[in-house]
């Protein structure tokens, strides 16, 4: 995610009410026992907004209703429930998304279609929408321009900390901001996850222009974590960018652009990272970077493969340097390898070189890698220039026990 | 595996040394601790010889070395050691592989193009080949026609519990036997895995007869099987066919090929479900099978997704009716699914009807469904006709236990 560029902006405290503009709430309404369970983000003016979405075949109900928002290019608000995906909830599913919307769009004052509905949860149950509606109702009066937090609160799931970043630069001698909220912690694989994440700027920003760059940073973020490679049905990002800063609106040719561009993906990059350090029992954060493939496409498949594969992960957990695993999948995964030149190292340490045991090898030096709670494997299969990095972390057994107690 | 035919066979106790003319021994040779860690199966007469192998592109050398002999299609003896793969070894992984054949042949007066080899276990190490050496020296003086029981304890790695069985069937009027054992209960994943198994009959068998019906039975047995979705570098599995039964060679056209060909599936597919039973871990037994599919590979796709996805195996291990997890995996393995006809089914409880909860899903019987040690996921896509099925296990803790401490 470094792109080698001077980073023109700073970090504040904040999310996505650190923008003019916005502002945003949250309640419990009963579909979540006692912990906040509907979000509100509203943003004072029409806004441009882009989105990028799961690209799962079963989409759930509301990522269908907020494809034809972003068709639209613009937005004023997004109502955001949690405790229930509305996912495999047919046709029932759709009216109760619009009516999420309609909902929300009376209470405000708005049109239905000015309004983006998220819901993240369990699947296959039908929405209890007479707690949503009271529920919608109450949020409201819970608007604020210090909400942000709130909000990232209340579309937790199994996440265990919110995830939330602000950034500040300058536009056109003004400034600027961008901030950011995300859940997800598990159903986490490249092409976006059980996860949503919310951008918000007070800059404006022509709406061709914002859907690129929110494609673009999406893709080196989003789109490059792992953490159990189930990708879920409901994976939304929406991004609104409302103007209040009062720059020229902002597209490729203008001076600033790239230096909004770096923001933007910093911000995703950075919420991706949270996501998954905060991975359903993650103790370790794993950069994965395969080079040398035959093209990028069989580097990101390797590196995929590895990221996801349950014995690599496991052993990362034990921090046990059994680079054998890594060796293993390299062979399965389906993509050109060189037998005689393959490496394998953790950090600067070779684990693998000229496709063997290296002389260099040291098991104490590996091991001392896999304690940290950070490190890289790098792979180069030899064969070509193609390149991917994946972001991922361990399997604990603590992931298994959240995972098998979930619904019930 | 049920091929709807007569079981003109009977279960007999015994495993590799049941049919005649087969002896086995295993020794300790210090590779693992105390444990033993080389077994050798031998025929007393050159038997016809049939292979199938990993497809992983970085084979292990002792794989290199059986597919030269499977193209023989004769030989002698099997040694095994378990402890060390002798994968990822390099050139020096190819001479050891071939210094254990020649060691074999001289200790009986064979010859090394007659002797396969196999290895199993941690992945990246030189064998130990001082130790190997006297290990095949005593292993010898071993051998017994009831050695089949040692030789199946010899084979395994995280194994709980060794894996054998015989049949005895009646060919041309004599007592025909067909013996099998296996190791392997993790890096289990369709076409094959860590896992090996070794075939012995005492019928006479044509050659290319004997490799594809060994192929055939593989198909739908060891192939179908997966733990954790990861495939070995090692994957064997190795038929000796030596004819002490006197019968006239078995091949299509003769009266009771298929019913030799359908006592050797029933033993590949007893090894391939005893190997899930003993999955790392594992607690229960599913069988998925999906049906509906826009082609058998369609079907094949999601159903080895669905039983590898990490959160619908943990959702099996906690008993919890969480098919939603099921329906996410369908939407993003990649096939084509009609959502409005999608059914989901454990045993004979609906869970998803018409692409969403069915009014007849119940989640008491659901629940009572996944509480059972074996239960069948049947997933139809209502696109076409593609069928296909795969046997797997749960995830448990206990899963991440044993893979997180395997080398260290």
């Amino acid at each position: 995610m470094d792109l080698g560029m001077p980073n023109a902006w700073i970090e504040i405290e904040g999310g996505v009410t650190s923008p003019a503009g916005f502002q945003a709430g949250a309640v419990n309404c009963g579909i979540r026992s006692k912990k906040p369970d509907v979000a509100l983000l509203l943003s004072d003016r029409d806004a441009a907004l882009a989105g990028a979405f799961t690209s799962n075949r079963l989409a759930a109900a509301p990522v269908a209703l907020c494809r034809e928002r972003v068709a639209r290019g613009q937005a004023r608000a997004i109502i955001v429930n949690s405790g229930n995906a509305n996912a495999a909830t047919g046709a029932q599913g759709i009216v109760d998304a619009e009516r999420m919307a309609a909902l929300t769009a009376d209470a405000l004052g708005l049109s239905a279609a000015s309004v983006c509905v998220c819901s993240t949860g369990t699947i296959g149950v039908t929405l209890p929408m007479a707690r949503l509606e009271s529920g919608i109702r109450a949020v409201v009066s819970q608007l604020s321009s210090d909400g942000g937090p709130a909000a990232a609160r209340a579309i937790m799931t199994t996440d265990l900390v919110p995830k939330e970043i602000a950034l500040e630069l300058t536009i056109e001698g003004k400034p600027v901001r961008i901030g950011g909220m995300a859940k997800g912690s598990g159903m986490i694989d490249p092409n976006l996850a059980t996860m949503l994440a919310y951008l918000t700027t007070d800059a404006a920003v022509e709406s061709a222009a914002l859907q690129a760059c929110l494609l673009e940073a999406v893709q080196d973020s989003f789109n490059r974590i792992t953490v159990d490679g189930d990708e879920s049905t409901n994976d939304t990002v929406l991004f609104m960018a409302n103007g209040a800063a009062g720059n020229s609106p902002l597209q490729p040719g203008h001076a600033e652009w790239d230096c909004f561009v770096q923001a933007v993906r910093e911000v995703c990059g950075r919420l991706a990272r949270m996501i998954v350090k905060d991975g359903e029992g993650a103790t370790k954060y794993v950069t994965v970077t395969v080079q040398g493939g035959a093209s990028d496409g069989e580097a990101r498949q390797a590196a995929r493969a590895i990221a996801n594969s349950l014995l690599v992960k496991t052993s990362w957990y034990g921090c046990d340097p059994n680079w054998g695993r890594v060796y293993d999948v390299v062979g399965y995964c389906g993509v050109s390898v060189d037998p005689n030149a393959l490496e394998i190292k953790l950090d600067d340490h070779f684990a693998v070189r000229n496709g063997t045991v290296s002389t260099a090898t040291d098991l104490k030096s590996l091991q001392a890698v896999l304690r940290q709670d950070e490190f890289t494997l790098l792979v180069d299969l030899h064969v070509g220039d193609g390149t991917d990095t994946v972001y991922t972390c361990d399997c604990s057994p603590e992931y298994v026990r959240i995972n098998s107690e979930y619904t019930t």
